[in-house]
């Protein structure tokens, strides 16, 4: 039997393997489960996607911060989670959630609210569904 | 004036800033402009931008391979880029594709062929949506 007609276990295999880059971290695409719209990129590290399984609410891990990040703590928007799934070489989760306000610190319901615009000469961006649901300042303040 | 008034340029811009990171990347998520599933993560590398942007046609970055990669030029299953979003802080795109084909090299639709399962003990995955649209050993051969 040749090895190339094994199934790669990482790929084709039922078992939850996660695989952490240098810092730790898988990347992770939360989409409204409703409207399939894309809301956010983040991280997750090992805890972060353990408490997201376990709870059945979103937690992140913070980059910036070097913290572990309860969607939602601050801006009570938490995201509940319809459903995880896993990318062929795991090192990406998607996650359905169930939104409940603002996914973006800026107060959009998505991060993506800005589209690429190739024109003649430079490349700019264009506000589109940018309306806010809530006030950054109000809410993040100190 | 207090800075905090200040508009964040990069949050609340129209330029397009991408922030590449320490190795050069952005990440970006493709989802099908006509499902909204989400077909694969992978990365962009500034020259990948340039290319999907001028194009229309989604090229990576692949960090395995350490290669530019224009999707589909082995398997012939393009991505006709329909939209490019940038997030909130500019690290992270979101490109609505036509695809033409599989987006996974293992033939799948989509690379998010595995759910997370969380049941009694062990975390496992199962299979959802993960019907081959092509053989990988017919199409990849060496």
């Amino acid at each position: 039997m040749s090895t190339s007609s094994e199934p790669n276990d990482l790929e084709e295999g039922l078992e939850f393997k996660p695989k952490f880059d240098a810092a730790g971290l898988v990347t992770c695409v939360a989409t409204d489960a409703a409207t399939s719209e894309v809301l956010m990129v983040a991280h997750m590290n090992q805890e972060a996607l353990r408490r997201t399984i376990a709870s059945g609410e979103a937690w992140y891990y913070s980059r910036s911060r070097q913290a572990l990040w309860r969607k939602g703590e601050t801006s009570g928007h938490v995201q509940r989670v319809v459903e995880i799934r896993v990318d062929c070489d795991q090192d990406a989760v998607w996650i359905r959630v169930e939104p409940s306000g603002a996914a973006c610190h800026t107060g959009r319901r998505s991060c993506f609210y800005r589209k690429v615009e190739a024109g003649e000469g430079a490349v700019r961006l264009s506000l589109v569904d940018a309306e806010r649901l809530f006030d950054p300042k109000a809410v993040y303040q100190k």
